[in-house]
């Protein structure tokens, strides 16, 4: 099982456009056959640190995952929003 | 409901006994009421990289858990194995 935590650091204007371009990729991601989780959550020390925390049957899901239109959509809404390069990491389960 | 992401960079030698520490620590840890979920990965790019994912029910929970016995037992135990100071963030679920 693969984990994905990917961090945006963004504008401190562009909060509730950035929700709204996450909140249409959630519920895409989430109907993904090899989707467990997706979850986004946001710093409590900084409300323009938003982070999605994934889970992931396989590398094939994620492959896919990266491969669909909606991801490939909203990496591109999201381009005018951020304050940072997004940080995204990738881990398999240990225990 | 609350993540913590904490992630550790442990000297090359160490993951072993960097993955004893933790592995006792998780036994306790997900024995806790409040504690949602509380997994160890490790990263797929560097196999120093070792992130806890943790899921708590609210603030009272992680608060029992920083006062424990088991985690500052824990924390005491990974002192000598880091090659990099931890990062921990916390964050609030937005959906």
């Amino acid at each position: 099982m693969y984990q994905i935590y990917a961090k945006f650091t963004v504008k401190d204007d562009s909060t509730d456009e950035v929700l709204a371009v996450l909140g249409e990729l959630i519920d895409e991601t989430r109907r993904e056959p090899g989707n467990i989780s997706y979850q986004l959550f946001q710093s409590t020390g900084d409300p323009t640190i938003l982070t999605v925390f994934e889970q992931w049957k396989d590398q094939e899901a994620i492959d896919a995952h990266n491969a669909s239109a909606h991801f490939n959509k909203a990496l591109t809404a999201l381009e005018p929003y951020h304050a940072a390069p997004p940080v995204i990491e990738v881990y398999t389960l240990v225990r």
